[in-house]
């Protein structure tokens, strides 16, 4: 029980945080521009208008501080928000530790994740602007599946790109999207020229996130009415995900609790900084919470990646992002946390981590799952594979309080749970999970691909 | 949003019911009793105690009117419990109707149905009794891996018996029993007498509940320290879940609004008790509220069966009980609702029908499907298959409510989330689904199993 003796602290719909809060604000150090690949200058809003509302694109490059939500997004968001922080109070016994650990249930959502937080704002603000349909691209499923839902919230067309391999091994992601109206097909499609061509030469293709972006854009620019969205890494994307953190803070005011330890695990960023930015703005302004960014081993991008311009896709065509990268032809090993295969970092957290505002740190997915089956096994509820990565350092962190005898108070991001990812857990119970930790080698070739671009 | 002006109503943890309601108390026709099919004399307690602890006897047959439910177990449930209601308003704006429709989201439990109100439960009340291990069966999966999260719970054993067509078609349940730690086996599986003979003699079969349940008891009666437990029919499975109607009962308080119409789908009977039993008391004190449960037509135990002296189970080994149904004998259509696939109706259920103090209704599988996607489509969550059957009648009474320009309060047990059951989704829209109602002939064969046994 927390220290107002509740398992699950509640936040009142009445009291759901009213305004996004956005960095830009408060960095100590601003971003780094993006830059247009073909002049190297920095790209305007002019070279997102193609595949983004103008709306989205303002918030992108917006300085202010709190950006109100609109009422039908929070009308929107009350479907599942506030989401419960509950105190993990049996696992704290299990590993007989001084620390309180809490965690965000952000499984809770009609999506199982924390997706929906921007999807559902960025259908809004198409909406708004007039788009009638967006396309995505998905590669285990959570991003198409959660822009599904949010899309048949408002009305809004939808259609996913989803990577083949995936869309074949992973067939319940797709029937949810189809449950929310939405059209996904497998990556490289036959609806776009790129993906027509692409399987003429390499008919049996597993696909990749590349390719299958690349055919989003495609479908978006040569499509009338509709815009194309994007997950993660953008500026205004963690922005709609501070609700996470901004309700987090409220409800340790309820719990009569403060918290020493933040904790998210992190593959573009998104759900990591939902959680952690709000946490950072204390820190900026002197509060001495520890923010801790996890990563998998198998795509080590803050642990190992330099910090440098780099594409957004693997395709090359998007503007070069400042961030912490493992260089755009990077193919992660196909760990089950499909959501943190990602070659970059957003380029929020790539500058919070230079500026020394956060640490980082990195798990292999063996130790993941085992961290994930304590917690199912404790606590009950079944994480998601991103999840366990967070839930591995928050438990080496409870195990530290109770080594050094120190009461804390530790609180992790829930980023979802794993009923659609239950493979993952099979695998490890029958020994056949992999490691899958990068060799300095390794790392070097991959990092070729940035080389001749300009450096931040 | 519900008169109180608030999406879901939330109970605050302090509020959760602490007792359980036993309408034995109350019903004005007394339950006839069990038989010894040896006999036909009324079962004693010593009939059961072979496979029950005897503190689950005490209350299968208690006529106390409230239960205290058990500290360790109030404890449990705060993991999921209060459970939200949620106001349809979306779903009432897309009806068109005056009526405010509310559901009971059991779909939040780690396990996503309402199967863990009763496993906790048993898996307490074993516990304290000494066992030390809990043998099962299970269909679908959905008792079997709400079993295996109560047992991980109080450190208990489990052994699922699993039907082997769902075992193999239906890979994700089986996974979730392992990660919180049970043994689950194909049924018939090498693990009993019973099971080895039976797949001697037929090697390829697909397995029946039938066959589980008798490798399930086998196993239990010639194992050390060891019970078995039900998932649904027994009277004091329906009474663990009346928590769910004693909340809903405090939550519309809380919106301050009054049931008119309350739903429920039937299989055996446990979620359709436990939101409705708590009103049906009501009912019998005077209120006017309209109590409807509704199962499919592929398995019309309510509709069409008559009430008689029927098995639990296929293989005829258990007491006879007093029930609505189609005889033992009976195996219904492959329809994707698992858990209404139950040839008998709970005694319980079956003299409430009797009594009058309910309405049964029967609804295909392609218009619950139909209702499933309406309400994914305006409330976000997916239904679980069996949960479908409820929302067909709920949007039936709300657009009666329309036509007639009346104003009505319908509350719905939304018993489980379909995350694990979307294959039911994906065939619907490909138009494979299959409707399956049953001719007069099919269920005049059907209860020739029923002949010779004493008439209640």
């Amino acid at each position: 029980m927390s220290k107002s003796n509740y398992k699950k602290i509640i936040l009142d719909e009445k009291k759901i945080p009213k305004k996004w809060y956005n960095i830009q604000a408060d960095l100590p150090t601003p971003l780094h521009p993006p830059l247009n690949p073909a002049t190297n200058k920095p790209a305007g809003p002019e070279d997102l208008a193609a595949i983004f509302p103008m709306n989205l694109i303002e918030q992108e490059v917006s300085r202010e501080r709190w950006i109100d939500i609109p009422e039908e997004v929070l009308e929107k968001y009350l479907i599942w928000r506030p989401s419960p922080l509950y105190r993990a109070d049996a696992l704290e016994r299990y590993l007989k530790t001084p620390a309180r650990i809490y965690y965000k249930n952000e499984g809770v959502s009609p999506a199982c994740s924390h997706k929906p937080n921007t999807a559902v704002a960025q259908a809004y603000y198409n909406k708004v602007a007039g788009v009638k349909r967006l396309t995505t691209e998905t590669g285990a499923g959570q991003w198409g599946s959660a822009l599904s839902y949010a899309c048949n919230l408002f009305g809004l067309e939808c259609k996913v790109y989803m990577v083949r391999i995936s869309y074949d091994q992973k067939p319940y992601r797709k029937m949810l999207m189809k449950v929310w109206g939405a059209d996904c097909v497998a990556s490289p499609s036959n609806d776009t020229n790129f993906g027509r061509s692409y399987l003429k030469q390499h008919p049996d293709t597993p696909g990749s996130l590349g390719i299958a972006i690349s055919e989003a854009i495609e479908d978006c620019v040569t499509s009338k009415d509709t815009k194309y969205s994007l997950g993660s890494v953008l500026n205004h994307v963690l922005m709609h995900q501070t609700i996470i953190g901004l309700e987090t803070q409220e409800q340790l005011k309820i719990a009569e609790d403060k918290a020493d330890v933040v904790i998210g695990c992190v593959g573009g960023g998104s759900n990591f900084a939902g959680m952690a930015l709000p946490f950072i703005k204390d820190k900026i302004y002197g509060d001495k919470v520890n923010v801790i960014g996890v990563e998998p081993t198998a795509c080590p991008t803050l642990t190992r990646g330099p910090f440098a311009y780099d594409f957004g896709d693997t395709a090359a065509t998007t503007p070069l992002l400042p961030m912490h990268t493992l260089g755009h032809d990077f193919v992660p090993a196909p760990i089950h946390a499909g959501g943190l295969r990602y070659h970059g970092v957003a380029p929020i957290i790539s500058r919070v981590l230079l500026d020394k505002l956060m640490e980082a740190r990195s798990v292999d997915q063996v130790t993941a799952y085992k961290a994930g089956v304590t917690f199912a096994r404790t606590e009950g509820f079944v994480p998601a594979p991103e999840t366990n990565h967070a839930i591995a350092i928050a438990i080496e962190e409870a195990i530290k309080a109770r080594e050094e005898g120190k009461e804390k108070t530790i609180v992790m991001c829930w980023s979802g749970n794993g009923m659609l990812d239950l493979t993952g857990y099979e695998k490890y119970f029958s020994g056949k999970l992999e490691e899958y930790t990068m060799s300095d080698e390794e790392i070097q070739k991959s990092l070729a691909s940035l080389k001749g671009y300009p450096k931040p």
